[in-house]
């Protein structure tokens, strides 16, 4: 089992492309390599022409549009240009810039290849990606067709799962298939089984057939099995595509008005020991496997009006804040994979962040101050999504106050200092709810944090609810359940780093799954079962030899060899 | 890798104690080694009381009222032993046969040298069990209570959560825990992390810091965290015990009367090749990989009065399948890994069947019939939960009706031969549906086979609503939804054979997470997060060289030396 240690879980991973040191989730049109975006008035065109030289590592090449996550990093991007630059946009239909080849899916080498924590980074991007297309549609009205020319294969025809309206081609050959089981016994892990159960509502038997069928199905089938919307023949295919997008954005609730805002290259620069933003630091400690990530309040206060804000677009300090924080968490979860705990401290006047919170509040119809709520509701989804336990310090000078409030409640713990430090003239630590903690900020399984929070307990959240706007100093706030624990300056530096000691010492994977068990009590949703039932047996396959073996099907795929299976079904 | 293969997936299993070749979940009262049943007048006393020197495999001893399978199959036996011989219990106290211990919860020794089928075939059937507790007090009204009188540690407190009232002494030492994290790097993954989540409703960072925390909780603290529901004075304890247990039963709404009916000892007989029962059939091809289940309708009209099933007692039709079958489910899951596939079949007379559920329906007062009912809806869930591919081949001579309708429903496919077979005088195959397929059985999601069966069609369960008591041949059942294939005579061996080749010839791995995913479309419910949000993690968990590896916790504990951690979060 020793080689097990070194053989499974510290292989060195490969090398990135053209001599990259770190993964970016920044990109921008202008350099994409892999998607076209196309406006025409209130349609957009996504077109999927992948760069078969374009990886994001070295050693295989993306061909028959199979994407890797640098593909995916350029789609996230595209979709939140939509929200952010495009507001007139009402429907959105994605498509193949190649002939007769839709999209083949995750590529197999580059998982073949791929460790087993890239493996599951790259599905939690994928999946966050895929339910973000669906928010975009739910929440800010701007529809989704995923127009299928040719093969739409295991990723491809996820991807196709995250529209509301997919449409096949009828051309005898183009089908819709998820082959991961036949193929690399592997599960259709982005979303592909919940969505087909869930989303599709796919009879369970036909899905069975379907998800077990390598050449997958195509046709008419294809409709009566609820698995596409429309079979289309090949001579009508464009012209039925560009009414059916016509028809989405007539139809579409989303306003369409006004100039959309530029989202300007995040300020950054890294050091050996963190990332620099605007208004967000990180901080590494390797040796203690902490990064401390601190959100910083606004130095001014909110412009006078939404003209005024649109001109400040990515500069005015919500939209900032969440931009920044979004890429310091995907950075710390791709690129720095020994943190063993993410630390959350705030600075600034909590009277200021709440003065956004308001204007955004008093703004609530404006296309913009909807979006950065959307943008901040996905954001702290993707925190609650990252396996890395989660503490917020609340100490004199932060400002913990709507919004950011949020964070001491998607943490696993917080600690909140009582009073002043000796020697230090920072104002005692608050925290202060608003309106915003309790509604527009649902977690993935559908419930504000708040109301997760006090699953047993109504009244603490009618408590806590009749505070908004106060400030609340640590014993108030822990009277009122909001924080972990309330310590004095004498105890603090010993608790806090005891316990930062004890989290590092744990097994991290053991960690994982209790985190990712203890942060969602209640309900789950298509969202959520993603990323439970969905994303946990995919690890549990990933982790097991039939799959990543010497002999298993990832491995062999493609050599000519069949792959050995343990018969033994578990 | 291929080392991995070898030793990860291949160890040797630990020979079973005393020479025994299979595992058998067979036992009664007076063969227990472990527990203790004591009845007195309403109120039922189970005392756990581990034999040490009575493992169920060689090689650990079960020390402080720790358990392996064997201990819990007598628990299981004891529930069932309450529900059908014992009406007239009204309340349960679970408590210890030993001072100053409750449990120490899974034995370690046994997991760490436990293969990972037999780790996870474990906590699912203790997870049934536990589940099976609280389905007697919601459905049978028989409430429980768990009387701590010392340390309940891990899957010892996971027991107690299964039950409705937990009282903890309070002696300034006994204490609730669950330090499986710290202790060996996995979860409290018998429904422990779930019940704290989703049953106490323990706010999420207090259960952090419980989860966390190797001596557990005790006192005041564990009834303000909601661990528990009373602490209570040694000097007190007992009569408290007693009181509460008393109320508990006089507020309990079982019916409490009439006389209770004998499980007699299921008539089985082994051979090389299948298990024969009264009314259920075993046949292991095991070359195929394929094990049938055939079962036998009933060879007699129903009984005429609820005194004459009284009297046939476990020979009662129903009953006796039903308790043949779940041994039959249970012997295969977990002494014969290799099977692929279930086959289920049927055979007998579908009115006769039709006439038990007419007077199952007539008698659905009886406190007998009611758990017969009850029985089933918990034999088909251990059906659902079950990792093999599942098939129904309804064919001439059958009979799937009502309730034994619900196996085609629970299968991942199901193939109907049209029509009669080339020189067979069988009627030709129907399904009759009865009531009890529209509520009675729900899944562990909380909605029956054919709700979830038909999610994106309410129409299509309402025309098959419609049919309810006509016998429905192929046609007419594949045109309602029912079935997968119906195919006549001609094809029908080649297309089951072909099918069933391809079934064994995927991933094992990849198709319990494929038909883990599929089978459950819809809500999530408590039980059905157990076995999704939690068994998944933990079985990725206990493939994680962090626990398994010989530098791992598991491996390590109890050596002194400390585990090695792979420190990458994932």
């Amino acid at each position: 089992m020793a080689d097990l240690d070194h053989a499974a879980q510290r292989p060195t991973q490969r090398p990135l492309a053209n001599g990259q040191t770190r993964i970016d989730f920044q990109t921008a049109p202008a350099r994409y390599r892999h998607w076209r975006l196309a406006i025409d008035g209130d349609i957009a065109t996504l077109f999927l022409d992948v760069d078969e030289k374009g990886s994001l590592f070295e050693g295989y090449e993306l061909k028959l549009n199979s994407y890797d996550l640098g593909v995916d990093i350029e789609l996230a991007d595209a979709i939140e240009r939509l929200r952010f630059e495009h507001p007139q946009v009402r429907a959105v239909v994605l498509r193949s810039g190649k002939p007769r080849v839709f999209c083949a899916g995750a590529n197999i080498r580059m998982l073949a290849g791929a460790t087993h924590a890239h493996k599951v980074n790259f599905c939690k991007f994928t999946n966050e990606t895929r339910n973000g297309i669906e928010d975009l549609s739910e929440h800010s009205g701007l529809k989704s067709i995923c127009a299928i020319n040719g093969t739409a294969a295991g990723g491809g025809y996820e991807l196709a799962l995250a529209t509301d309206y997919i449409m096949l081609v009828d051309d005898g050959a183009a089908a819709v298939s998820l082959p991961e089981l036949p193929l690399l016994a592997v599960l259709p892990g982005t979303g592909g089984l919940t969505r087909v159960s869930d989303k599709r509502k796919v009879r369970r038997d036909h899905a069975d057939v379907f998800c077990t069928t390598e050449e997958g199905v195509k046709g008419k089938r294809a409709v009566e099995w609820r698995l596409v919307d429309a079979v289309v023949p090949g001579s009508k295919f464009d012209e039925t595509v560009a009414a059916r997008a016509k028809e989405f954005a007539e139809t579409s609730p989303r306003n369409g008005a006004g100039q959309g805002i530029t989202l300007a290259p995040l300020s950054r620069s890294f050091t050996a020991d963190g990332v620099e933003y605007g208004a967000v630091a990180v901080d590494l400690q390797r040796a203690e496997r902490i990064a401390t990530v601190t959100l910083r309040g606004p130095t001014a206060p909110p412009p006078a009006s939404a003209e005024a804000m649109l001109a400040l677009g990515s500069n005015f300090w919500p939209l900032q804040v969440a931009r920044e924080l979004d890429d310091a968490i995907l950075h710390i979860r791709i690129n720095e994979l020994d943190v063993a705990a993410i630390v959350f401290k705030s600075s600034g006047d909590p009277t200021q962040v709440l003065a956004y919170e308001q204007f955004l509040d008093a703004n609530q119809d404006h296309w913009l101050a909807r979006e950065i709520r959307h943008l901040w509701k996905r954001v702290l989804k993707r925190i609650d999504l990252t396996s890395r336990s989660l503490v917020t310090l609340i100490e004199p000078g932060s400002c913990f106050a709507g919004t950011l409030a949020e964070l001491p409640l998607a943490s696993d713990r917080s600690y909140m200092l009582i009073g002043t430090r000796d020697g230090d003239n920072k104002p005692p630590a608050t925290i202060t709810l608003s309106g915003v903690n309790f509604g527009p900020y649902p977690m993935p399984n559908g419930i504000t944090r708040l109301g997760c929070r006090f699953l047993a307990d109504p009244v603490a959240l009618d408590q806590a609810k009749a505070e908004r706007g106060k400030p609340l100093n640590a014993e108030n706030a822990q009277s009122l359940g909001l924080i972990t624990f309330a310590l004095d300056d004498i105890d603090w530096d010993d608790e806090v780093r005891v316990f930062l000691e004890e989290r590092a010492s744990f097994s991290p994977d053991a960690l994982t799954g209790l985190e990712a068990n203890l942060r969602f009590a209640g309900p789950e949703t298509m969202e959520s079962k993603i990323f439970a039932r969905l994303t946990a047996w995919q690890n549990w396959i990933f982790q097991r030899p039939n799959a990543i073996g010497d002999e298993g099907a990832l491995k062999r795929y493609g050599t000519g060899q069949k792959p050995v299976f343990d018969t033994r079904r578990v």
